[in-house]
């Protein structure tokens, strides 16, 4: 990270005099203006962030037909005469960004990238460092540790896998016990979706580490229960998965307190919509909701009408038992933005309380990981 | 994997009638027959395994001039009116095999499969299941976790990572301590290749719930230390990276015995070699040292002649101090089995007591699970 931040400072005082001068063109050395992103596999010089944040990608593809980068806007690339496609793009936003390339057509992950999975497959991802962002940096803190843990779900009749944080001193601290988030990824995602491209873990090493957050374990489990997406027979087995299987396992296998005051929920998108069923109907046993780029979808069969028909008559318990209700977007571009403020807007008229934010970034990464931290800031306190 | 092996089952009672018909002709519905990988992404319904052990490969590319499946041999896939290109391979081996897809020349990952650091990217992987494969199956045991942990590197002067399995047991008997095996991945591989494709957490679960082999740590390092490979620069460096860095962070951060009959060192490939190298030299801190698929390179600027000149000097010292020199090869296909023969060849001239044992396969990963499996038998006994 020093070193990337380094090159970053180096290419920064460079900048004034190339700009422009990689838009399009091929056939380029750019390894002295840019640097390596840091999600690119190991050695490999592209992708290539500019100072700008534009990025430069590769890719050699001799006998393909045609190349283009899809970023969510797509870019045609250029091939050069020793059959290596190249494409600059405009500048991008801050963090993680899912992207593909479509070689002949075909949308496929870039060699020169890890890969994350989202979209429903192994996708690449490219990180685009900016000013901000060290609050997910790797810094000299204690760190946590990131377990994988296997369970077997009596919903599911299957071994399935969590991911858990535990914070730094969890092994030495054997009298200790903690409180804990409960932390669900997006569709197409799974329960590495926040260690991942959440980067949970250093978000929390940092903030507990500057005393903003409390040590807390984090479950972030695998949301894909039932037959996936909102329906509600898999919201009630996601329930039934979260209630019957996940806390069960983590209040027995680690040292966590098992009060309702030290137990949160959260998720992105269709884990927020997780949040919103399974948390609701259960303020006695959690006290913070976070819902992240997220809100009812209309058409559910009547899932988000039966819920305000509960809220509506428990409007009085739900606001004594919940702390945090918080509810955040990507701002105006996110697609869930509208969903979300016609449920707030009922939420109003149910005279629920929560606390309403948005952060510029549409349905994004970027967003996601900037919810944690300051959602993680509000909780067990 | 219960739901995969009934599946395999029923497609074992079909199989007499359909032999032979989805050879190298595309368009056939193969799903009553075959089943999906356990290595595919969540749904998808290729690559699916058929009972014969050939598998079945699809990918959607209607502009493609030309599709090819890379799996060490090469196959040409063919399109069909849907644009989805399509090929039955011949029968595969056992486990775990790398493959890419070739779309007009470039080598990719399969959107179908989920992708695995490997070759120096993230590759493709497909799991082939075998009669003898229970080994490293999800039973009904207990399981220990894999954690990933952070830590500075004071030899290369960043941060790092290593994963580390702690056995079913580990945080509940606060008590315990327990020896550690230091395992290595191989090269354009990391810290990942033991825990994902080497299934280390199952093989361990398993062969402790049998009694079969003592409760033990397993620190799966990243062994990509210099300037990588093999040059005596990178092995001097991954030497002090294993000494001064890795094995004080796990002997700190965890419940481990610190003397040398409680050490292992072992690893696959370039991490034989790395076995090798700081392995013979440190007898005095591991009795017990297993190389997979390994044996010195010649050409290696005199590195391997100063080891059998050390090993000359200090025969007696080592042959004492190690309880296990354990050496495999993937059989006379397996690319270091020359390189091998030879160097055992030099041991036995310098009196150097090891075993030697071959399992059929190559230089892949089915061969290295299956070392992993006896190897760890014979640990701390």
């Amino acid at each position: 990270m020093k070193k990337l931040t380094f090159i970053f400072f180096a290419a920064l005082i460079l900048s004034s005099t190339v700009k422009g001068q990689t838009d399009g063109i091929a056939n380029k050395d750019n390894s002295n203006i840019g640097a390596p992103a840091s999600s690119n596999v190991r050695a490999s010089k592209y992708p290539m962030i500019l100072p700008d944040s534009r990025a430069v990608f590769h890719v050699k593809a001799p006998d393909a037909q045609k190349v283009q980068l899809d970023l969510g806007k797509k870019y045609d690339m250029i091939k050069n005469n020793e059959g290596i496609w190249e494409v600059t793009t405009d500048s991008l936003t801050e963090g993680f960004h899912y992207y593909s390339l479509l070689i002949d057509g075909v949308a496929v992950a870039d060699p020169s990238s890890e890969s994350f999975y989202g979209m429903g497959r192994m996708a690449s991802g490219i990180e685009v460092p900016f000013k901000g962002d060290g609050y997910y940096a790797v810094k000299n803190v204690a760190h946590g540790d990131v377990r994988m843990k296997r369970y077997y779900s009596s919903v599911t009749k299957t071994w399935r896998r969590f991911y858990i944080y535990t914070p730094a001193g969890y092994d030495a601290n054997i009298n200790q016990k903690y409180p804990v988030l409960y932390l669900m990824h997006g569709g197409g995602e799974d329960e590495r979706g926040w260690s991942t491209q959440g980067k949970t873990d250093l978000i929390l090493d940092n903030l507990i580490a500057e005393k903003k957050a409390k040590p807390m374990l984090i479950v972030m489990l695998d949301g894909n229960v039932g037959n996936g997406g909102f329906s509600e027979s898999s919201l009630k087995a996601f329930e039934s998965e979260l209630k019957e299987c996940i806390i069960p396992v983590v209040e027995k296998e680690y040292r966590v307190k098992t009060d309702s005051k030290n137990r949160a929920l959260a998720g992105l998108s269709m884990g927020g919509i997780q949040t919103l069923y399974a948390g609701i109907k259960n303020t006695q046993l959690f006290s913070y909701l976070g819902v992240f780029s997220s809100g009812w979808l209309p058409n559910l069969d009547g899932v988000a009408e039966a819920q305000y028909e509960f809220m509506k008559t428990n409007s009085g318990l739900i606001n004594t038992n919940l702390k945090q209700f918080w509810i955040s977007q990507g701002g105006k571009e996110d697609i869930a933005h509208r969903n979300c403020q016609i449920m707030l807007s009922k939420f109003k008229d149910l005279k629920i309380k929560y606390s309403y934010s948005e952060y510029p970034g549409g349905h994004t990464w970027p967003v996601w990981r900037n919810n944690l931290y300051n959602f993680a800031q509000l909780l067990f306190k």
